[in-house]
């Protein structure tokens, strides 16, 4: 089946597009496939108001970093395609309005942000259908940017990976968190185009299961060799000698390097480091947050109790996110080659 | 509503029994709490033949490794109460074969192995009663001492606890593992009768969340601060401060004090160390396996796949333990007190 394609715009003509040269002259839809279902269920949304993307970004329909940047900004245009705008000021003002709401979505990945003001700062038409214009092309910038970002990771990371190697990976920061081939399993992807194939151990990935659900459901229907554990297992695996590399992707990276990224990280970046397994971080730049000085700033979203079970006077504790401190990390797997420095 | 009774004999005339003093004339029942259906549902189940009582270890009805060898040691008294023998000879025969299958049943705990070897040991009777007699007397005999053993290991383990601490533990070590209060929640409880009130963090313990069913319920009943968190939570709540101790419990100890357990623990103790944070075994002495040199050696049992949710087209890999190098354990709560050296 190869690799899934996680969200598009779709324009007024029912056209899919992944790149600029559509036209917001008729509104559209923002495309994607509703990830909560996965993988018993292989279902596409198609969103037109804000309130709908708010939903898909809040709820993980749409989740992965970078997938919920372009999510955000194709959301943006085709919500501004429908506003009914007296005026230019006005309807720019509605945008602004609806791209603070979208941003509120979710606090801790940093792409959210970045695509949002991006679309924002890109509008200087001066009439609306000129605006819109701008806020499509733009939205569909970052979408096609994001797709060369995911392959020119997997190009640098491939390189790391040889025939039989074993790699284990945490959540998913796969073709389903981006636009494109993903982050931390793009070098897999990339390798196996030029005929490597590796091992592959997903981490379930507590507790919404997005390792167990997505990364192996993506990597058998694309041909990769995978394996599901629980988290808890991932240390012994390493003792085993089974694991030659991590590769995980990031939410937000601080100005140092310390690195968000979903729950249960951290806790492997410090397995790794004991075993004297590498661990690598993979990224497109506009990952890391400059403005944040440390691990520390970045905020933590603490999300519903009810996603982890639990008796009923048992009080529950439920960061999505951690941080791991630079110390850990090997290295970064950029657009820019592979860097220990960022 | 306190701390739970896991087992017991129940004998001829419905009168539960912890100690020596009950009498095989008649034939008695293995009582357990069925554990798979807590905490939602409070079932009790009355096991009288080998096969009800291996599917009830197997199935972990009942489960923890003191848990094991006493329910093993009371369900051999009770089959053999039921054998239709001809001759002392054959009953002796037969109790052996029993003792065999029901050793079956779970490789990794040695108390179930320790448990059987000693009841069929205790068989000096000539004559049939008597030979159930002695049985079940030291099956009781087995049942008691792990009362006693619990009692003084939380009295041991007190000691290390102040009002307020925070106290991380895995997977369930407690009452429900064993015939009286626990290993690693003995500390816990034998504080609380002194005043001392802890606030513990449990590991959900996947894949089958023993610590999110039976530990965040046995502690919350007994009315202990209890929170539960996934597994992979556990390195960030170390680095949030808010944990000043860990304590597990253990399957199989060898003889260098590599110590197997309940996935997962391994991981735990890789971060606590990281951090700082000291790391407890709790364990009665039957607990370690003088035949072994090292964990190396200790089998690990792998459960059925299906324990683990998984993509159709992803393998699973299911260990059930792992083991945690004596280099990571700060010391050992036993009936003996706390010793660095085992």
């Amino acid at each position: 089946m190869g690799i899934p394609v996680t969200l598009s715009y779709i324009d007024g003509e029912g056209r899919s597009h992944l790149a600029p040269g559509a036209s917001a002259a008729r509104p559209g839809a923002l495309d994607i496939i509703d990830q909560t279902l996965l993988p018993g269920e292989q279902k596409r949304l198609s969103l037109t108001t804000p309130e709908a993307v708010f939903e898909a970004i809040k709820q993980l329909r749409v989740r992965g970093a970078p997938a919920i940047g372009c999510s955000a900004a194709i959301g943006l245009a085709v919500c501004a395609e429908r506003f009914a705008s007296s005026s230019p000021e006005e309807h720019l003002e509605r945008i602004k309005a609806c791209a603070a709401y979208l941003d509120s979505s979710r606090p801790t990945a940093v792409n959210l942000s970045w695509a949002l003001k991006r679309c924002v700062g890109a509008v200087t038409a001066r009439d609306i259908p000129g605006m819109n214009q701008q806020l499509l092309d733009e939205a569909l910038a970052i979408t096609a940017e994001d797709i060369r970002l995911c392959a020119a990771i997997g190009e640098a990371g491939a390189s790391l990976l040889a025939p039989g190697m074993g790699v284990l990976t945490h959540c998913n920061a796969g073709a389903l968190a981006t636009a494109g081939m993903g982050t931390a399993l793009a070098p897999i992807y990339a390798a196996m185009e030029k005929g490597v194939q590796v091992k592959v151990f997903s981490d379930e990935t507590r507790p919404l299961l997005q390792g167990a659900r997505l990364t192996a459901w993506e990597l058998s229907t694309a041909g990769v060799d995978v394996t599901t554990i629980c988290d808890s297992m991932a240390a012994r695996v390493m003792a085993e000698g089974r694991v030659d590399l991590v590769i995980v992707g990031a939410d937000r990276v601080a100005a140092n390097g310390d690195t968000a990224n979903k729950i249960g990280t951290y806790s492997l970046a410090i397995a790794a480091k004991y075993h004297h397994v590498p661990f690598f971080v993979a990224l497109p730049f506009s990952t890391i947050d400059k403005t944040l000085a440390s691990g520390a700033e970045i905020p933590i979203e603490e999300r519903n109790l009810s996603e982890i079970f639990h008796c009923s006077d048992a009080k529950v504790y439920n960061p999505a996110f951690d941080v791991t401190p630079r110390e850990l990390i090997t290295g970064f797997i950029t657009e820019r080659g592979i860097l220990t420095e960022i």
